[in-house]
């Protein structure tokens, strides 16, 4: 596995997609509208890895639920697998509590899952087939 | 820039270890206590970047403390950088809020700073040397 992306929760995503070009030389590759998930997200290539900003379309969304409970920061960890079946197969075997029991395409256009953070130390984990 | 690592706050450090090692092939590459980090920290590689595990020593340490209010799930994100002293330069030229005017030496055995998460959308971000 991989260490795909982290994603990140924001309030402004123009804001942040200028800060993490210029302080962090992360390079704009994606962006896109979800209006079932209700966010904006954003995909920035940093070295080998992608970070994903996420803004909220209102406050009545997972992400906008969020932030306005934690505010904006880290909201999830993503690693990439080769095989997103496999992946879950071994997940539900090892007791993994899933948020998605069966994959669904990202917005990355790849077959996503979400893994409980309660499973997870806490941690929001997604799965990304690659 | 590339992304370094994610500094995730534990529990229990051998229960997650386990987890991350079981789960998504992370292989464990250093161990190391800071007395006065107040932390035991594990490093674990996930393709070309890290996890890094940090369990507090006791509840009155900066990691404790972060558990104690949030519980425990992402704490940091880490950035490569090839001159960390240019890194702090820009960062201030950008106006960032730098915890670590200076560099420090990390548990990595490499030079760190830490940029505050106000400056970075709520993102505890470290700077790492390579």
């Amino acid at each position: 596995m991989q260490l795909h992306h982290v994603g990140i929760a924001v309030a402004d995503l123009d804001q942040s997609i200028d800060l993490y070009r210029s302080m962090f030389g992360a390079e704009l590759i994606h962006r896109a509208t979800s209006a079932k998930d209700g966010l904006e997200a954003a995909f920035l290539k940093v070295g080998d890895a992608e970070l994903e900003l996420m803004a909220p379309l209102s406050e009545d969304t997972p992400v906008g639920k969020f932030i306005a409970k934690r505010g904006p920061g880290m909201h999830h960890v993503a690693f990439g697998v080769a095989d997103i079946e496999q992946a879950l197969t071994n997940a539900r075997a090892e007791g993994l509590e899933l948020i998605d029991a069966e994959p669904r395409m990202g917005m990355h256009g790849a077959r996503i899952a979400f893994v409980h953070p309660k499973s997870v130390g806490g941690v929001l984990t997604e799965l990304v087939e690659t």
